[in-house]
């Protein structure tokens, strides 16, 4: 992969990501010829399933800001996929929350079984510490940060299984909109952040520079979910790839059930505004960073 | 925990490391008072369930025959302990192998529920890592080792998801012996073989001493296995604290299925005398693991 001159629209950004992300995942992931095919196939199933690779793009996004190369940032991006599609995967289980549509098809469990897609989220998760463990581009000190910075993004209590036990948790009763932040800042945000932190790590930023973008992560990791609880609301399950509407059925808070949805949008934009102000302080170009909060904020899908 | 001089019987050796083990999980563990109370509960019924700690036993009786102080080598114990926790948690649930009893209690999912037994499970694999991520006692570059070592020994294709998934897809037809011992050495060899590399490895054993561990925790797993095997068919359930003759109701490939029970305990004294002999050329004192395959074989739980 050559470095081109960092981009600055996110949505052509984003386009460009795709391709090198998805050759190191093939690249990484097991074949699904080799034994146990079965669990290797599910894994591949859910990986490529065209999920928008969001969190491998801000990887590279911030990496590419503060200077990094692909080179050193490429496979960091692929464990973060990995961790979110086991997430997905695990998520979408009939115990949890009962899924069978997916970015526009069958579930893991659906299309093999239950057992596979414990087994495939399992494995995923190990194969993404692998991938950076063995990753030889980076010393050994930073992949150890790397490792420590997301398993505990992932893991409990202030990551992603954290964050999917506090929203099982809430499913019976009423959740104040403390709650709900505190819920999301777990499942959604901490893997969003960590995937910023990650690429400005790799890059060698400093302190400072580290701190600006936890916060514009934070507050992106925030308006992809109050986005993404709008788009379950007003969207299709074309636009979307998945059952639209889930959540109000399943009585499930969203910013739009406690906040309504014209409060919900002016929210979308107060948070949105927040991306800009926390980027002051870089002194690295932060045109596409301030491009993907734009995209975030005007998503369809 | 003060290093005293080596012991070299396994029955007082596996009990001595049952509460410096048991007091470092307890630390690295979130307390179930924290918020997600109910996913760190369900990880610590687990945690702390009575078992054996077999692995990290083995991982310090490696460690502390070259060398090693158990400063150095009870993280990574731990770790390893996490592992095996999180496998017993995800293999016990319905869609798996569908056990109620385990360690003489309630399983996870049944204790608490499937979606929190699943969670838990993800969050001990997190956890695993980031505590070697983060002990400061070891160098970067070997952790880096241990998380690569033990990722591999966890995941797909050579590892611990690997073995549970040749087992599943085994259920279903006949298998012959030699894929019988495949799934073995991929479900329970893998992390067996990594629990003894790794005190190897954390001891900065050479190459030569490595592949002898290597070799020796091989055949200690397959001993591990035939003698697990066994019990299922000669045990009561008050010795295993689970329930016995599962295998044959599962109608589960066994070795005593396979071999019949006279022709697997003389498989036992094989495997038994095997392990002895890759020990040889191993120059430091090796009475304390060759005292633990003596355990293995004449264990009756």
């Amino acid at each position: 992969m050559v470095n081109t001159p960092i981009a600055s629209d996110a949505r052509e950004f984003l386009a460009s990501c795709r391709a090198p992300v998805d050759t190191e995942l093939d690249h990484l992931i097991p074949r699904e010829t080799d034994e146990p095919t079965r669990v290797h196939a599910a894994i591949r199933w859910s990986v490529f399933a065209g999920g928008k690779r969001f969190r491998p793009a801000l990887l590279l996004a911030v990496g590419q800001t503060f200077g990094a190369s692909n080179a050193h940032l490429i496979r960091t991006a692929c464990a973060l996929e990995m961790i979110h599609t086991y997430s997905l995967i695990h998520d979408d289980l009939p115990s949890m929350d009962d899924d069978e549509l997916r970015r526009g098809r069958a579930t893991c469990h659906v299309k093999f079984d239950e057992a596979t897609a414990i087994l495939a989220g399992d494995a995923l998760q190990a194969l993404a510490f692998q991938t950076i463990a063995e990753d030889e581009n980076l010393d050994a000190a930073l992949r150890i940060q790397l490792i420590s910075e997301i398993t505990r993004a992932a893991g409990t209590p202030h990551g992603m299984v954290a964050g999917q036990a506090l929203d099982l948790a809430a499913e019976s009763r009423e959740v104040t909109g403390e709650e709900l932040e505190r819920i999301h800042q777990h499942k959604t945000g901490a893997l969003i952040r960590a995937a910023a932190r990650c690429g400005a790590m790799i890059a060698g930023a400093n302190e400072n520079e580290l701190a600006a973008i936890t916060e514009y992560a934070t507050n992106l990791g925030l308006l992809f979910q109050i986005t993404d609880d709008l788009l379950d609301v007003t969207a299709t399950a074309a636009d979307l790839g998945k059952t639209p509407g889930k959540d109000a059925r399943a009585r499930k808070a969203t910013f739009p059930s406690l906040y309504g949805l014209q409060a919900s949008r002016e929210r979308v934009n107060v948070v949105h505004q927040r991306t800009f102000e926390t980027l002051a302080s870089v002194s690295h170009p932060v045109e596409l960073l301030t491009s993907i909060a734009d995209f975030i904020r005007d998503r369809q899908a």
